[in-house]
């Protein structure tokens, strides 16, 4: 089969590979649609060390191609949706209540990283009864794509961020995430979700997705802009959505005593990320960071699904260009590159 | 001034009272809109034990008429909205976390129960900083009224409901602080709310609220209907809105393994609600019940300002009747009989 | 191999079955020590239906005989802890964060339920790396035999009460899991732990387990007494560890509102388990009633072990009695008659 | 009355002041005994601004001496405990949570801070009802005082910390604060807790305050020793008592996935905190960093004191030297730098 790989650092494309075959307890999924995400670029950029022709790709559709002896919910045929994050649901980490965590720290991420990812003809699926969930008749193929990830890890800011019924949110970069982030405080009931954000395509797109005031960090002063939105309070989520030093800082200026800063983003760069002491009250204020990785498992996807289903959000507006897999190079290009205002490129198999 | 008063049980009339006065910390609030509430007539039943004279109501809003000379945050002209719930915040209870047990069992609850309510020209708010809340100017008093119970007790049976995102909930009976149950749902991204109503006008009104299934129990089994639509596993949230044993008992009987029934339902007879022993999984099941009653507090009531300024929802849809304060005894007369499909009555002042 | 089952209701004795076999993920342990609990009478009596030669007894440690191929923490010769409950980690009540009710309600208690129990030379556990834990050397068998169940479903009773350091706590019943629930309040920090129990030496024994004071049921009035003890307040939490439709209406009546019920208790008679409505605050205390199913699980064990280990408590003060595996005819009449003042009879294989 | 002041940045010495009057809701308590906290030399030192001629002292006890006309729980002679804090229990921030934030970030914190503090014949407290807890007979002064800082910011290390029983905790550095709060995790049943310190008497007597393993850090490596220590996987939770960048950083080192830095350390001095983004899972690892001021209230205050009455701990032995309010300067003068290995300072008044 045909399989879009990372040669090695830096170096991308396809090549040929055995179809997988299940172990006891696995499936064998033939790709319908996946989507790319930044996180394929920092694996190729070196972000998580170095690789000798892994697929790439954690976000995918598809249809059930082969089940091990010990499957028991699927059977081929079926339309199935993949979490990226595919914990071992008897591991330590997952008893604790952190399947995400399973093995080792992030260790339910398994696609693109410590096995083959969804950029091919069919990939592999562990604890497959665990792991996927059914597509509803109804839900298509395109929308459901946008749960493997975007979604799950959007929505898991927001639930980690304990946001109370009419509460304050910020939501530091909106990207995909950071948008589904929005999207997410809309559906836990925050009375006020700002975005910080300056691409003008962006800003428009995440006030369908929620959003009720954007501030533009080029023309002005974030923490004072956000300290003016909530009469001095500051909110009392803010959702670091980007990984970057200066914006955890500002999720720590901008939380009030007692608020929560729920992380989202991957910190790719530096020794350190930097809390700044007074603004966190010596350590005193009662604030809470919260972190965490894309919850996965059948529950989380199954939850997730219903969600679009009963039309609380329509995710296809972030996909701003489609590819079929065999342009799929084009395709990584455009979002390596952030090219033509891309958000997220669908790719049809 | 003019109060409406419960003369004895079963005796409503109007009658002349002094215009309150003011302790240090304390706020007199000239009345411009209150909704008249089922618990009115059933504490005109005798359902709190005997009053003398006591000025009902719980529900109102209006403007700030004299404060004490240790208030702070207002001043005599601002328009404010009063939690029906008036906590002592320094109370062990308020410090443990449950203001609206503060001073006993519902001691927060002193409107029309351990003083005079709020059916009178001027009424009386204790610890005027900690229970007010500035109305914004965008919103009217006829909206802002609905803060003061409706959309705190509602949203609170969702709130202690625990849903996940996506999770499944049902309401037991759709009156009008199920349906604010429903919203609150809605709002922490409840994936299918079902709702159980047999009266067709209230059926309709719940689904502008976010109620997507109705089970009609006069013409299905709700048990049945309710494993149908949950493919048989039950609910994650059971929110009772009623306070009847028969309700509670189905509320246990569709929640799953591990899930919750959240009361908001006030129990006004019998000597025991009863839990169905098997359904309750023998004890073992990992089920919760959670109980509550509608959270006061300045903090709630600007966080739910902030969910109507936001437009999340309009309550304004349960004001079936509008009546002058004149006319009260009719406006009494028509909820106390359930007259006219009345939903929640409006009062002028 | 020989086993000791249920032949039908009301019947137990000896029969011979073959060594059970070991799935891909399983392993097949060689019993060493188990206790013989008081469900397992209820077993026999009838209380989970009919059943056909059934091996009886879910708490047992034991020597690990073989591992299936998929096994990878356990070898064969290790000495290992099973859990009373082994849920299947990967199903969705699992995954929601309800492992003891994996695959239907109480699903998670396989043992003598689903699948034949311990009171064997040799039993089966599924899922072996994820529902075992290795017995450290300085922990004697006798020792870890305890967590199985009596350890781990008493602390649960205190972990799902909320109770805060310095809390006030009342276990109803001093049996053997009642007392662990004690320790287990003990080791949340509570400040005032009242054990309600009337027979002489379990009121002893509890004492040395860490209850401060006893309420006698069969001398005193046990809500007086209680509210007397908390100077008129309640308790934050009471620990029903019977599972009778009076202990549980006294656990509503003697804990304060904003406080916690926790359920430990079997209910095994009666259509009803009844709340008495007033004394629950008609449903508006802010009073939860929590439920559950004795934890398993590899962490859960090893952390009870820990507990063990650090010498925080000794719960073989609670082996009354130690028979041969030859004599567990006689052991169980023991139980099943409440003997000698047995609390715990523990077995040798 | 003699006050022992901060008479400006760096200086300390007696004044005559003028016995303080209660405002309605107020208290004058004559004080008996008190503590010196390292936080009064911090403050001396100009760690929170200049000041001048402020009273020091935040832990104390005493007897009643004036009430305001409106305190109802409380009458002169009364022997009474107050918290180091003592919020604003009607203020936002205490009605979402967080009393200790009352007015503003820390600002709970009053005493010695926003206005005169302990270290005086007679002291003043707000909201005497609230702030307030009467001291049981068989409680002595000398035990009583630690309650009012000591054991309630060790505690809430404790329980920020998200400790399972027979979970895994490191405290790094045992000085008062991080010796209770070893004590706490011991009392929320903590099965294994690692205490890191150099100083042999503070080793020796954390050990009776339930620490279990000593880490030496002069001596050893305390990330791998920890590992060593916890099989390699982290601890739970790691309690930052100390308030440095490097012991912060440490903590978030040997903390498991899924697991909690609970901080109780003053961060003051640098501009940032920094965190090890590797070490930190790349902000992705499911690990929490909790915060939190010395919680007070009376309820706070029951149950410590409940907690000594109970005997399950004795925190005079921390108690290594004692003075006449006469001789404070001295007094101040060990614990500010440190002589004969000081570790409290007890005032008689």
């Amino acid at each position: 089969m045909k399989a879009f790989v990372m040669r090695e650092i830096g170096s991308v494309g396809f090549m040929e590979k055995p179809i997988p075959r299940p172990g006891p307890g696995d499936a064998i999924v033939r790709t319908t649609k996946a989507l790319i995400c930044t996180s394929d670029s920092h694996t190729v950029a070196g972000g998580i060390g170095p690789r000798e022709n892994l697929t790439l790709g954690h976000e995918a559709v598809g249809v059930v191609h082969e089940v091990g002896s010990d499957v028991k919910v699927f059977q081929p045929g079926d339309r199935v949706l993949v979490g990226a994050i595919t914990p071992d649901w008897g591991d330590p980490a997952a008893q604790n209540g952190f399947p995400s965590q399973s093995g080792m720290a992030l260790g339910g991420f398994k696609f693109a990283n410590s096995k083959d990812g969804v950029f091919a003809e069919y990939f592999h699926v562990n604890e497959a009864d665990a792991n996927m969930a059914k597509i509803p008749d109804d839900i298509s193929d395109d929308l459901a794509v946008y749960c493997a990830d975007m979604l799950s890890t959007g929505f898991m800011g927001a639930e980690k961020g304990n946001i109370p019924i009419g509460g304050t949110v910020a939501v530091l970069a909106l990207g995909p995430v950071g948008m589904m982030a929005a999207a997410g405080a809309r559906l836990r009931g925050a009375g006020l979700v700002i975005g910080v954000e300056s691409v003008p395509q962006r800003q428009d797109l995440a006030r369908t997705y929620g959003v009720d005031e954007i501030v533009d960090f080029s023309r002005e002063d974030v923490v004072e802009r956000i300290m003016e939105l909530t009469h001095g309070e500051g909110v009392d989520t803010a959702i670091e959505a980007l990984g970057m030093d200066a914006t955890f800082q500002t999720a720590i200026k901008i939380t009030k005593p007692g608020g929560t800063v729920s992380n989202i983003g991957y910190f790719g760069e530096g020794e350190f990320v930097r809390i700044p002491r007074v603004a966190w009250g010596v350590g005193m204020a009662d604030q809470t960071i919260a972190t965490g990785l894309c919850p996965g498992g059948r529950v989380r996807m199954e939850r997730l699904l219903r969600v679009l289903q009963a039309k609380r959000l329509d995710p296809t507006g972030m996909t701003t260009h489609e590819f079929e897999f065999d342009d799929m190079e084009q395709a990584f290009e455009v979002l390596d590159k952030k090219l033509d205002d891309v958000i997220k490129p669908l790719i049809s198999f």
